[in-house]
């Protein structure tokens, strides 16, 4: 944390764990006995508690998205840019929810967890799960808080997909459905990404079938390289460009496989750091949700028929250099809802930090999210005086 | 081969090896104590020794550019929709070079060769050499078949690079360079996917330091890896689209990860396919002599400094949807050229199938090439009047 807390931060914070005891259907027909939601808020719920805002969070975040754990952490949550008081996401007006979802690494039920069949974690028996059964869970999650409509459900990247499964298969229950760079659906090539990611891990031979944590290993040459190609996508060519160039790390050419230009340097810090923060199993099953993700598959593969059943108000946002989800991947959205008359917002960012950039605190982007934000204000208090 | 040979094709060939005595210093610094070059040629050399061309190959191919190697092959050489009688590269004109380079794994003198100091293969040991190593070698083979100078020098993406390493280092020896999707240098993004296949690689458990010759096996895994990771990057998003879209193998998801996308098992079966048929320390070599070519570096970063002594006529073409080498890449070849009021044509093809077009046989591609190529014959017919 830093010397002094920034007054714009939510300050420190601690998670709650939430318990359900009934066992719950997944999409791919298997059922969890049980499970468990860890989550933060932020700011209070009103007593009307309709200000409450649900973040969804992305491929290996989690329910840590502001403020801080202790006066020795380092860093804030993982979306401190957006979330705090004045902020685009401002926590003196609204309460914030923000949970681990099921097959997650971070504290909610996942593969690390005890399997109370067998006494031993899940492992590779945790079933695959996806974006549906990710809304479904944090559905029950707004159940036992006794919220019973958000004023608004929110997410990035593969947040912004749970965003838009919140609008489909709970029309009822959210306000406002904010979907930032994010796709419909992935594309081949977003798939075959993903596919290269996982068999990094599962060819690694620490993996053992998945069942590294029985071996006192974990496949962390996979884990690694996964990491490496996940962030060549969050990163644009241009971002890549100007963080780092061709710039070599001394003067001249060493003739080796050591990392002599500075983004191979790079590469590898980001990619030896996910080793030991986070657990494959729950890389692969979240690069498999991604994939599965396809609302317009029920559909006939018509988005607009998809998205015909809701009624929130659609805040689009994407960002220009964002080649894993380009701005195109969003305006399939934005047109499928105005194929339906939704009321619908779409802003198209120009920043050249590429994926990534719906983490950042860029001028454009705030002003647009603020705006944004206004008319979840309005409604707010409009809901208040009648 | 087909059951009947295709009139446009070279037919049967074999490849030649010539053997060098001399050692050679290479850009490293290091010597290589004499070496082999693998080459293959079509078409008939004249007798006034003009109509030659040298074909340089990508990171991944070798000299097998055209024709059948026996009647039981199922596959041409690799440039063979370019390459033949009536073909951009006419064989009934000209006389067609294509040698695999060192370091290659394929006949030439590389990682796989037996190192004479040890009487063991090189391995790891085996010298990084560089795209001026190779435009070296590629010389004195020219000396050795006495060809003074190329009619033309021709290469795509890796090879467009040695074409115009050739134009910088040889600039009387070639009367035409053909740089076809290419680079000036690579991208930060470039050396970033290279950086993760070599990672993949070095840190397969059977890789042994490079040693794996030794211990009888290879590092099959990071290969394959490498592979895959190749084979996104030279299809364009939309020739994926194109390709395999989202189509599943079956009907359903089947909540596992096993390949259940068409797009999945298409790279798997590219990875699996390239080991055994590829050195992995050849691999890494490939990639890195990619990584250091940068012809401006030492010119101040001034491209068009490094190509001021150039001579020949230069044909610029790249490839609208590809993302590897974009045309931007090619258009600042050509804008260096024209700085230096050089001859050049540039030509922007469009094609959805990615950086792989330049190996495809493309009607308005072939339509230009050809129109390039004529120039070639035109020149050939007046040196011989003169």
């Amino acid at each position: 944390m830093p010397d002094v807390l920034p007054v714009d931060s939510v300050g420190l914070v601690e998670p709650n764990v939430a318990h359900f005891n009934q066992s719950l259907l997944l999409e791919c027909g298997k059922t969890l006995p049980g499970y468990e939601l860890i989550y933060e808020t932020y700011g209070t719920l009103n007593a009307a508690r309709n200000n409450a805002i649900l973040i969804c969070h992305a491929l290996s975040s989690d329910h840590h998205a502001a403020g801080y754990h202790s006066a020795t952490d380092k860093k804030p949550g993982w979306w401190e840019s957006c979330i705090g008081p004045g902020k685009p996401i401002d926590t003196n007006k609204f309460f914030v929810v923000c949970n681990n979802n099921i097959g997650g690494c971070k504290g909610s039920t996942g593969p690390t967890s005890t399997n109370p069949e067998t006494n031993q974690p899940y492992g590779p028996d945790f079933p695959i799960v996806t974006v549906k059964d990710w809304v479904n869970t944090q559905a029950k999650l707004a159940d036992q808080l006794n919220i019973d409509c958000w004023q608004a459900v929110i997410g990035g990247s593969l947040g912004g997909m749970q965003a838009m499964q919140w609008s489909i298969d709970h029309p009822e229950r959210l306000k406002h459905c904010f979907i930032i760079a994010a796709a419909p659906h992935l594309s081949a090539q977003n798939i075959a990404f993903n596919e290269v990611a996982r068999r990094a891990i599962i060819t690694d031979p620490d993996f053992h079938h998945g069942h590294y944590y029985k071996h006192n290993t974990e496949p962390s040459r996979g884990l690694m390289l996964a990491r490496m190609l996940g962030h060549i996508t969050y990163l644009s060519d241009d971002a890549m460009l100007a963080k780092f160039g061709r710039e070599l790390k001394e003067s001249h050419y060493k003739f080796s496989y050591d990392a002599e230009f500075e983004v191979e340097s790079y590469l590898r810090y980001q990619g030896e750091k996910f080793v030991g923060q986070f657990d494959a199993n729950t890389y692969l099953l979240m690069t498999r949700a991604l994939d599965y993700f396809d609302p317009a598959q029920h559909y006939n593969n018509d988005l607009s028929a998809a998205l015909s059943m809701t009624k929130a108000h659609f805040h689009i946002i994407s960002f220009t250099s964002d080649w894993r989800f380009a701005p195109a991947r969003s305006r399939e959205i934005a047109k499928a809802l105005l194929d339906n008359n939704r009321d619908v917002s779409y802003a198209e960012i120009t920043a050249n930090q590429g994926h990534d950039a719906f983490l950042m605190d860029i001028p454009h982007y705030m002003d647009v999210f603020h705006a944004n934000m206004r008319q979840l204000t309005l409604a707010n208090k409009a809901n208040v005086t009648t």
